[in-house]
């Protein structure tokens, strides 16, 4: 926990916050702070700072805030990834919010098996608290949207070109011929499919919208490998 | 498992395998493989191939084998890593082997927990299996290379100017002011940190033998995060 995440239910005065809990216990078992230390902070979708501690029960601890930085830049990426098993899920959401994407569609695929769908990770309580842990890894606040869109043909053909529109929009095939750009200033568009890859039906259907298949080379990565190896080959 | 990885003692006959165990066991409930069916198949630091199975019981499969093709290149790379707890060091040797590293000194510093070092992961057998899990999933087959190194100042000062001899040295120190490079297409040495990053006396040390610290932004990101995601934007 680089940042500790603070949000309005914390307040108990105008500069004020009390945390108890998960945070608390961190901040005294792995921070060890003590009255008077300065703390990393930052208000969900808000500003980053500093927090004073002010006082230090055995369950309790409060401090008072100096927020007046704004969380790191962003990274100007639309990830659609095929959902991945649940495990991997949850990895990836961390990598991905801790590297600054805000905006996650996942979305079904051949390969994508049936019951992933049905898992309680997919809950918007577990997602967010993922989120969460990329945030608190990487000093930043906003907490990134995802969603859910478990009908490939629909979102490809009604959906997706209206949110590529004016992007470049890639899609991650190892061995296709065209490499991974590198170094894009812009908005990009970036689809990653699940473990084995999208089928060639799908490539087709992506490519038929304006997709571009491109590949970092010819060695198949697993999804929570290749998501933080695209996004650093990109940007 | 992308490829099937074979070794000496597979073979029954000049060109002939047969697999029993967990490659069976893959074989039969993932491939579905029947007699007559081709699978991709290397020979452990050799070449890859096509594996044609030609007999298939309850416990043992055969295949006749036609190796011909080179394994995918290498990353030029030697990582330097400071130890990462045990869960994390699985999930990093088998991504960084995915991605074609061929070196990794496991390194202490001042952020690794002494008990990282006694973990049975660090056995030969343990961390062979996880660099396997990681050649399989990229189709090689050439067996990356790790080595312990226990005392960070005596492999600093001692052994590390003799390895990077003629390569350019580069630490990974979020918020260094030097950005990380880019399509590097010549051999580079990476060292990484622990969580938390390496403290300033190691950064000095290793810039003081001509190590330049480098960023991908002011993020801090978890281990396994980083070494993909610094590796794809070396190379």
């Amino acid at each position: 926990m680089n940042l500790i995440l603070l949000s309005e239910d914390d307040f108990i005065g105008a500069n004020c916050v009390q945390l108890q809990g998960r945070r608390f216990k961190h901040i005294v078992e792995v921070h060890k702070a003590s009255v008077g230390d300065l703390l990393s902070v930052g208000l969900i979708d808000g500003p980053i700072g500093k927090g004073t501690v002010t006082s230090l029960t055995p369950d309790a601890i409060t401090m008072e805030l100096h927020l007046d930085q704004q969380p790191p830049a962003q990274l100007p990426v639309t990830l659609i990834l095929a959902l991945p098993r649940p495990k991997v899920l949850k990895r990836v959401l961390i990598a991905a919010s801790s590297m600054g994407v805000k905006k996650i569609f996942l979305i079904n695929s051949f390969r994508v098996e049936k019951s992933f769908w049905k898992s309680p990770l997919l809950s918007v309580e577990r997602m967010h608290e993922y989120l969460l842990l990329g945030l608190e890894q990487a000093r930043d606040t906003v907490v990134p949207e995802v969603l859910l869109r478990p009908l490939f043909r629909p979102f490809v053909e009604d959906e997706l070109p209206a949110i590529m529109e004016g992007s470049p929009a890639f899609v991650a095939h190892p061995g296709a011929e065209e490499p991974c750009p590198r170094d894009m200033k812009r908005h990009v568009i970036l689809a990653i499919g699940p473990e084995g890859g999208f089928i060639s039906y799908e490539i087709e259907k992506l490519a038929s919208i304006g997709f571009i298949p491109v590949s970092l080379n010819e060695r198949p990565l697993r999804v929570e490998t290749i998501v933080p190896a695209l996004l650093a080959r990109i940007f």
